[in-house]
């Protein structure tokens, strides 16, 4: 269904970006980076052998949400008031069931590599015309499958406040915090951020129209890195809106140049907490078939 | 909200159930039996170190499916084509955005304790009044939790044909079969049976009126082993219809009596292919509150 | 699936309300009223012969909206853009489809019979407990069927600022403004009442916390003079929050005791603008079977 | 948004449609012939001044429905069941609400305008790329606004079994049967059709594979007898397949070229058993910006 023809964009300059490294046909991105030494590195970070849900409460109506969605909203088809209210239990059975309706970007969620684009072109030079009503015909969510990686947690909150409004993290700062941390980040890990943003939410503190993160040229540095997937406390990992006019430029920078993930909504309290900077990290976002994200309870086994 | 009083219904027998083993306020079953131990004992098992998703495909309209529930449905709220159609990026900034819409149980998923009762009660006493509208007041998926063990492999179809229309395993071949196969459980393990009806449904050979599965008595075994979850490649995990008119008997068995998580409508064809009996099974629920059930995508790494 | 039995309830006492009056099986209420008098009245009141809608737009995330529901969402499965994208049109066809979700009682609607109870009665002593998940089995929104009558416009806000926030009208004041306004109303009439909320809404001027309109004795004044259905320019028809702790009481006293239907959030300016003060009603809602409301776009013609 | 420039489509040939009749911006097509007269033309139909609904049942999971169309959900957020579980009335007041997900074809109907096109044009060319994930800018059902007009009644089942399978009626064959009839179409009238197959749906003597309706030829007929709108108890108002492998030729020529609205999935039965051959009709779609149909529940005030 896409179209064809050239399109007026094209890949990012040499050195900027990750286009056709792992062939022309790639639509997994920098997951290609996770292979099992990484999925050993995780599996050696695990010190308690606990397991923490990274997943934000899904309830009907309660956010955090951008003003651009709907919230999310959780039906019962058949519950214990249908029996109270009599309804016989049939065969010594009774029994619950239900539904949800959610925004794939409404609550913790992994973008798809199909998400966004940029002059008309996708991570790898993919015509965005490949995701209509369908649904993402290339480089969507069922692409992505497991990731299964080592976690590395870094806490710019800690016990105080947190980063103020749309404060971006630069890539120098990011590199030098990340060094202070001891975290040694190994191609095909993932890099988890805390920016204080959910804890300043649920306090009140703070709104949805803006969020402290990643400023632009992080997604260079993450890229030399080997990063797969950045995660964050926050909207949109990155900072915004941007000062420059430019509407979610590292978006563009990690996602669609690099390959790399965006993992969001992340509840990090109970990492923080524990003050571990590293763990197995598994996301498994649900096999939706040309979905451009995903909800997802991430894990991390501590 | 829950009816308070007492239940006409009870505890099951000395030694056929698990209620309080975990004191009476407990929402978890079984899932308490996960270690750390069993952890480690997951993270041994890796062999390849690679990923494999157990969870079907989500495509509109699309099951398997159980006649009671409504199919699944993806929504694209923005898409390429909207800017196919004129509408420009922004800043830079063209994306996708998606909602989807799925029956809890209508695709591969974990039940919550609250999914079933018996005498208006489940797991562990609690009133199958206190599941409402609201969803579930108690034993909801958010107990549940991240799911991290060891997962063994039982593959009753192999490349055979698979079970019979609504054959049901006994405890005995079932325990047989896994020693057989060479399996050891401890505590805290999961087990995954594959049927070989999901490979007959997709080959038009199998309906959904009726699958095979574990039989009644299959639960007992799976207390006394220790199993805190069972899976299979079917829409129960327990073959049904019941012979006796029973409905849905070792459901009331594993999940109400003895708090045995069931996951089901697994794509297990990937595990048998590979030939692995044991691995790391990761099953991450959405933390729905009051969700009596979540979509999954289960994660073996193998 | 109705629980049976005595209920701690009862019907209204004498004069204060309509049980039985229609029969004791009766679900409809106050629409009995209508007969072909009130529809030949009301094609009577017909004077440009002109259709006016009555319904507010519907628009994703759009209100006004109590709080305690969700926004509507407009889905579209297929459309224009996927064209552009390069899907073909088939056999020179291209079309468009979509999919509404909307709270029944979200929008411009006509409450259900089966909306409201007190101590566990519905209108005509019908059990609560007969509205479960699946609906009600009991005075669902499929007994009203369509509503065609004449319709009575009273326009309390005029030109001016209209009534205060929560300004509840006394049967009294309700009454003299009727006769003021030279309406007479007659058995199986509606009566539609602007109180200027919707307009201070969209001015920014109100909010869904609370609106003024019918206070709780206009209930037997809408009674008396056989009014089958009362109408506004808000969101309950009777003015909230109520002063005394009781919650919506006129709702109580209108639909549970007299079996009387209210349509709510009208938009009734175009009605002002033209100064009708009599027109035929139609109001459809829609099959829903069990449905406790219905989302509609009443037709006033003028 | 929409993609402006030329077409490579165009306007239907001369006397084949009714582009600009009623000006170059007009999006509301043969309901510009529904003036005050039609209005009194159809109260002076009234005879008997009782309303018939003419919209199906909708029920979670039920049809009939398109194949390529998801079925309708109704979700209860409260109900008495979860009152008869525990939850108090509070203030004296106990409730119930609920919430629809319906395919706007799925059930009884009104196509919008923009519901179809050809060669990338709708109904007066406005361009398909109008219609994106927002809904329709141009053509939206909110543009239909009431139908407030006669309808004639043709019945082409009779007490006998109804067309056969795909039967499609020639112009001849519907003009002689109008004829004999003794109906007398003026401009701005609606015709509706019983052709037997939604009897014949619901004795499962027919499925949603095929549907008799209205040939090619008639749309012709349709807009040179001045009908504003056409309704039948099927799918797609035409008959279908299309034996010549166009798709849906009548939509285009109706709806595209003629502005003729379609009114699908009706239910006659009650109208034939009456034997009313003209009445009130009254059609009020629901208020959705920018949707290409609406369930709708018609009125016939006979």
């Amino acid at each position: 269904m896409a179209g064809a023809g050239p399109s007026p964009g094209g890949a990012p300059p040499p050195g900027e970006g990750s286009w056709s490294r792992w062939g022309p046909d790639d639509e997994r991105g920098a997951l290609n980076l996770i292979g099992p030494d990484a999925v050993r590195r995780g599996m050696a970070a695990v010190r308690a052998g606990e397991s923490v849900t990274l997943g934000l409460p899904m309830i009907t109506g309660k956010g955090p949400l951008a003003a651009m969605r709907q919230p999310m909203q959780h039906f019962m088809a058949r519950d214990g008031g249908d029996y109270a209210a009599g309804l016989p239990e049939r065969g010594g059975f009774g029994f619950a069931d239900d539904s949800i309706l959610v925004a794939c970007h409404g609550t913790t969620h992994l973008d798809a590599l199909a998400h966004v684009w940029r002059d008309g072109q996708m991570w790898n030079g993919f015509p965005a015309s490949s995701v209509t009503s369908r649904g993402a015909a290339r480089c969507g969510i069922e692409n992505a499958g497991p990731v299964v990686t080592r976690g590395l947690f870094l806490d710019l909150a800690g016990a105080g406040p947190g980063l103020a409004p749309g404060e971006a993290i630069s890539a120098a700062r990011l590199a030098e915090t990340v060094t202070a941390a001891g975290l040694a980040p190994e191609p095909g890990d993932a890099l988890l951020l805390r920016t204080g943003w959910l804890r300043q939410w649920r306090d009140g503190a703070a709104g949805v129209d803006s969020c402290p993160g990643l400023g632009l040229d992080c997604a260079g540095w993450l890229r030399d890195q080997g990063i797969a997937l950045a995660g964050a406390d926050n909207i949109a990992v990155e900072a915004f809106p941007s000062p420059d006019g430019a509407v979610m430029p590292m978006h563009i920078a990690a996602i669609r140049d690099s390959g790399i993930y965006l993992l969001e909504l992340l509840d990090l309290e109970e990492l923080a907490r524990r003050g571990v900077s590293e763990f197995l990290l598994v996301v498994a976002p649900l096999n939706i078939v040309g979905g451009v994200g995903s909800p997802v309870a991430p894990v991390a086994v501590v």
